[in-house]
């Protein structure tokens, strides 16, 4: 656990999503697979809360988000949250709108490398969470649907207008918000939105396979590469190059730096503790 | 019209574009064919002017940009532009090239989505056009030449070397930008800086569907895609974060947003007014 | 040499680098080809050293980094560099980052267009090196690897972070950061860091040409160019429109820009003078 942890205990019981903790890897599952992982108000705040306790904990070093059944995430319920907003006076909407913007931003800034696994279809709210991630591994049958103005709505949601140009540009990303159609795992990984695509069977090993390498490496020099990736987008050159400097020169009196050259100079490999 | 317009009244007749405004769409076609539409000072001001007063209208929900005869638009031209160009002094020629420069402000900060509908050649300040619009739909005959280095200038002319990288990356657009070679529309799709690209003989239509289509559709929520995709290149994540988040609580009380549940539950398609 | 050169005269002759220069061309060759040119803590001072003079000479209007024997440039030295690092205090670390981050700034602030000619491996800071480069002319045998976080640093070195997401993408950026795994010239090519690919044999002359071309064309046009594409990455939209209108109108009075006009007019071919 964080030293630096306040008076509240972990959470022992996440009721809206399916946590599993194994060997330094949390796997997230949205678990409402009779309605296509849909989000509830209650699954964002699980969310949200989540992904602000997970860097204390010890025990975790990589987080996976996954759907369960026949697809990744269909977005926000239409019945139990559009319905609902239907009823809802300004403030509420939009506490509502910040907190789905505030799971996107503890994505982006959580010190932990995140792979999403997705397959089937990712619409909505549910390919913003796959945009947010740091991988995303893609079963061929994956598919994006950035389908906001589909419902009336801003293509710009949960911060997928600044994200989704970073990724594969303005052009295609004002194509792609704007209009709302389907993007397939081929074209995704075209334009630089999916890691890698791979059959539908080998999904679960490659997420695997990524999620232990991860775990199993030098987590200090991941946690760091992702903090940083994720700053210097809103950094000039010159404040990037220093903070790199700063983060380097830390990370050259850690452990596994240390341990890396220990190994080579034994001609054997590192074995890191992440520290 | 707007309601807070002032004195002045709509410009009856553009005398140096040609303007069509047709159920929705406005339609700007540059109209010097035997000089490849080559843009002389008075265009680059029709443009301007223009673009300052589509947004005032009530009867335009989105601008399309074409060219007549054998190409999109050749540049400035090298006779009534740079030949002119040559007797001016320093404030003229600033004037000058802030007027340009004013024509892709106004193209990005349009609330209007914006189709560039290509063929032939976009060259020079033709390509920049083309750049700053929202959607470039090809016919294969289209290719851009950035050539401004070729004319002795900088390739960063009217945004280009801002808005090129966020296309298609720093590195092409330090090629492209660098050396003002011609790219063919194969190269441009593959690169993201074309929509689509189809047969010259059906460009009229693929133009005339996306036109329509968003014409028709929640003119609001397009509208708020492209000024947040816009404004959110120059904001830090946490900052979007929050625009997205007013935004879209902002649009949740919209007509169009409330149209699409009840068209929902009611089993129905959506009528979209736009507002 | 520039009026504005200050006590010091040139450096008559770079101990860990080698310089050759010709006809406006200059050219650094990483030189210890037994160890695939692997950097030392004095070839890093070379190299920042030397930028800071370049742009000073009236002979060079272009700079080319190649490598000589059977890479581009294998990183830092592992014995040389990461050993030394061991005993190094805090202070002394943050000196050695510093210094390398000062070569990325000075490639990218150079107002000299940067060609990197990559054969065979170009791996961590020799990455990076290429990254900063304008150009990259790869030889089909060439290989990046971004290999910081195998040993134990973060995959952000020497503004890696913030360079490479704006050319292929934060997806792929992130992919490549975090994990360090080789990319060969074809996927480099694909995602946008690569400028072309020849065959090996093919690479010299591919080099010599381009070249040639920039410094035998409009140089102030191209430095010009360089220059508003690496700070406009750091600007909004209506102030990098300004700085374009200011540098272009700067440019409209310049020698380059009325030969081409004089040219146009009679007929015949710009003498440019990079003036």
């Amino acid at each position: 656990m964080s030293p630096f942890r306040a008076s509240a205990g972990f959470t022992g019981n996440w009721r809206h999503i399916d946590l599993a903790v194994e060997d330094g890897v949390a796997t997230v599952t949205l678990c409402r697979p009779d309605k296509l992982n849909a989000l509830t108000f209650e699954a964002y705040a699980d969310l949200r809360d989540l992904l602000a306790e997970l860097p204390h904990r010890d025990d975790v070093r990589v987080l996976v988000l996954a759907g369960q059944g026949r697809g990744f995430c269909s977005g926000g319920d239409v019945e139990e949250i559009i319905g609902e907003l239907q009823g809802m006076k300004t403030a509420e909407l939009l506490e509502f709108t910040r907190m789905t913007g505030a799971v996107v931003k503890a994505l982006r800034e959580s010190p932990l490398p995140v792979i999403a696994a997705v397959h089937g279809i990712a619409a909505g709210a549910g390919a913003v969470l796959a945009l947010a991630s740091d991988f995303r591994l893609l079963a061929r049958s994956a598919a994006f649907a950035f389908l906001f103005t589909k419902v009336g709505l801003a293509g710009a949601d949960m911060g997928s207008a600044y994200l989704l140009p970073r990724l594969v540009g303005l052009g295609r990303a004002t194509e792609l918000l704007m209009l709302g159609d389907k993007l397939d795992a081929e074209r995704a990984e075209r334009i630089g939105l999916a890691t890698s695509v791979v059959p539908d069977a080998e999904l679960p090993g490659a997420v695997r396979a990524l999620a232990r390498r991860l775990a199993d490496g030098p987590a200090g020099a991941y946690s760091a590469t992702k903090v940083l990736l994720t700053r210097e987008l809103d950094m000039d050159l010159g404040a990037s190059i220093e903070l790199e400097a700063m983060t380097q020169a830390l990370l050259m009196t850690g452990e596994d730096h240390r341990e890396f050259y220990r190994a080579w100079s034994e001609g054997r490999g590192a074995r890191w503790t992440g520290r």
